[in-house]
């Protein structure tokens, strides 16, 4: 049982961009850089984060992306269920089961999940992006910006 | 997120033998045309319940596969948990994270899971194979006997 990559790469993301604000919005070709994961996956990634509300583009020059509301007000069980979507825990469709519909351990696997999902929620973005995460984000960022021969104002 | 396929067929496997007692040894190839699932694959699952003691191999004319104790103890969280094996909720390491070793939210999903397996263990595996479920299994084994030709003894 894992989170889908869809799923991991939003949480890695969100963490990136909870380090910045609005003032520094990130470019999605940093985050794909920095964590070394396909461009193309990353702008569907931030869709659906903009669909959720929890992150925006800003355009221009120095455009890119920002949180849309603050790491201490985003909860993380919300955000996992927004990103792995209403998919049961089980795929009773492939191969198809037998006994697809009168299988009762599918509602005993949702209240399983849903005791997931609450858990996570008593973790906010903040919660998990401050200490080392924090110093690992922030450095991140500055070798970045110094690999493209731009000063940090870090 | 979803359960491995291994821990899918695991459950489907001891739904299955939950309706029979020790007088009616399944076999394998039973379980394997009733969930149209690989027999080769239903063997390693069942070494792996074997080894988590909760299925018995009897040898003989009549052998094959039953619980070794009673569906009403085998509780569904430790069982999921023996399956899945202790496998974290994200892959830190493809593509290598750049913040792995420092991450807490490592330790947030460690949580979540937990939370996860102890809601499944407040269901046994008797809880989720009576009713609709039963019955299915019930006729599913006496179309099995009936098209090998042997009169069911149900």
């Amino acid at each position: 049982m894992q989170l889908t990559r869809f799923t991991d790469f939003g949480l890695r993301m969100l963490m990136y961009l909870s380090k910045h604000d609005r003032a520094t919005p990130i470019t999605i070709a940093e985050i794909a850089g920095q964590f070394d994961v396909p461009h193309n996956h990353l702008i569907k990634v931030a869709n659906r984060l903009g669909k959720l509300g929890l992150v925006k583009a800003l355009r221009g020059r120095n455009g890119g992306l920002v949180l849309a509301i603050a790491p201490e007000i985003i909860r993380l069980g919300d955000t996992l269920r927004g990103l792995e979507g209403d998919v049961p825990l089980v795929n009773c469709e492939d191969p198809p089961c037998a006994l697809g519909g009168r299988c009762l351990l599918t509602g005993a696997l949702r209240a399983g999940l849903d005791a997931f999902y609450a858990c996570m929620n008593e973790y906010t973005l903040a919660d998990v992006s401050t200490g080392g995460t924090e110093v690992a984000i922030v450095t991140m960022h500055r070798n970045y910006l110094a690999n493209l021969g731009v000063a940090s104002h870090h």
